[in-house]
């Protein structure tokens, strides 16, 4: 039987990466290099792509839930903030003070270092997921973990080698990694969605994931020569709907076009 | 004997594709429905791609014709305005009006009439360019043909729908062919270096090129119910240098963050 936790948990990982991979498109056109700019723009396919898979799946879900039938245009368009259900981490923007949107603020560090928390945790959470109770999930977790474990080494390498790279670019790196790190605590905080997951075998408890992403990650900060700082005890909301003052924007950004010719060709 | 000419040629492809490229990429994440914004994302990214085979052929015929080592980096990021050779039509904003440059004012009418008319273009250019006696420019072109034949399939096919779509639709894709028009006719204006390529079978002749083009044009805007109007005789000069107002802002928003930290592994 379709519960609403099963619809929350799909969304949840729908919409974080349909989000990032907002964020990440930013960088179209504004790269550091023509091979970096192609490689980051493939990453965003890749996650948007994701995401209309996750949201083809949830409006099955929602349909059998309430009878109302979705599109995945409806999910990325047409839902306001408070229907988001990503993690908050992926809806900052690309700067180490998070104050100011311009693009010439933006900080390639806080890219790599937010694309490398991510992708270590779905690194994780994908392959996890190719054994679920949910086999249409489990389909998408297949094609996802392929594209994850690109993602995972893409960042990795860069994390080194910013983080082992000049003062400056270690730097930076360090200043990312301190400011992105308290965000993390949002992936493993589980909640009666996670625990109804896990216990219908749809998705996997999250302590082992928490203990594996974390061998990964001090591994990797290690090697860049970055010092891993504490999460500490903050705790966002993104995934309950309650989102930073920058959702807000993104979502302005993202859905407009689609909302000035509702239903139209274009 | 590489000559200055045939470098001149090469840069002329290789610019035009990363402009263009460059221009569609501003969709990125703001296209008017996923689907969409992943296939215009991922046009751009093939003529990014074309671009970067293309200067790496440059580089080849520079270092042969002056001994200077470059790299694709250094084309992209490192000239300066004038020495960008694309045709004028790949600079222009997505504006109908031409004014402004708000994202919110973009006009995908325009974004589809311009990809169009490039796309017919090089639908003949690069098939012809497969029996190049320049081989690795010949090698070039079968990729780009390939990834080509899918870029005119997929304007003529938004056009079309456009064109013969709503009230709204059809009088927003007439204008931005009104406006567009004009500026193909930098396509057919053959200059010395045209001519020599030609004649050393290096690149076709324009004229059998622009005949192919014009029915190609004319058959597609028929069936879009648009009316086809005279190119007149304006000349732009981008493929000489000389470009508009606009091409100043495209090169500062694409080269800032690699001439913020020249040489950098960022």
């Amino acid at each position: 039987m379709t519960t609403q936790s099963h619809l929350t948990y799909v969304l949840r990982l729908a919409d974080t990466a349909l989000i990032l991979g907002q964020r990440n498109s930013e960088w179209c056109g504004h790269g550091p290099a023509l091979e970096e700019d192609i490689a980051l723009a493939n990453v965003s396919l890749d996650l948007i792509g994701q995401a209309r898979m996750l949201y083809g799946h949830a409006a099955k879900l929602e349909h059998a839930l309430t009878g109302v039938a979705k599109s995945e245009d409806d999910y990325a368009y047409w839902r306001d903030e408070m229907a988001f259900l990503n993690y908050t981490m992926v809806e900052l923007p690309h700067h180490a003070s998070l104050s100011g949107t311009a693009a010439a603020n933006r900080d390639y560090a806080v890219t790599i270092v937010r694309n490398f928390l991510y992708a270590a945790l779905m690194a994780e959470i994908w392959p996890a997921l190719e054994t679920s109770t949910d086999t249409e999930l489990a389909g998408i977790a297949a094609k996802a973990s392929k594209e994850t474990r690109y993602h995972f080494a893409h960042s990795r390498d860069w994390l080194v080698r910013l983080g082992d790279g000049t003062e400056e670019s270690h730097r930076r790196t360090q200043a990312a990694l301190d400011q992105l790190m308290p965000y993390t605590n949002e992936f493993f905080a589980g909640d009666a969605v996670d625990d109804e997951m896990a216990a219908e075998g749809i998705a996997p408890a999250l302590a082992p994931i928490k203990e594996a992403w974390q061998r990964v990650v001090a591994l990797a900060a290690e090697e860049a020569t970055l010092t891993l700082p504490a999460a500490g005890a903050r705790l966002t909301t993104g995934k309950r709907g309650l989102h930073s003052e920058h959702m807000g924007f993104l979502l302005a950004e993202m859905q407009s076009l689609a909302r000035q010719h509702p239903g139209a060709s274009w």
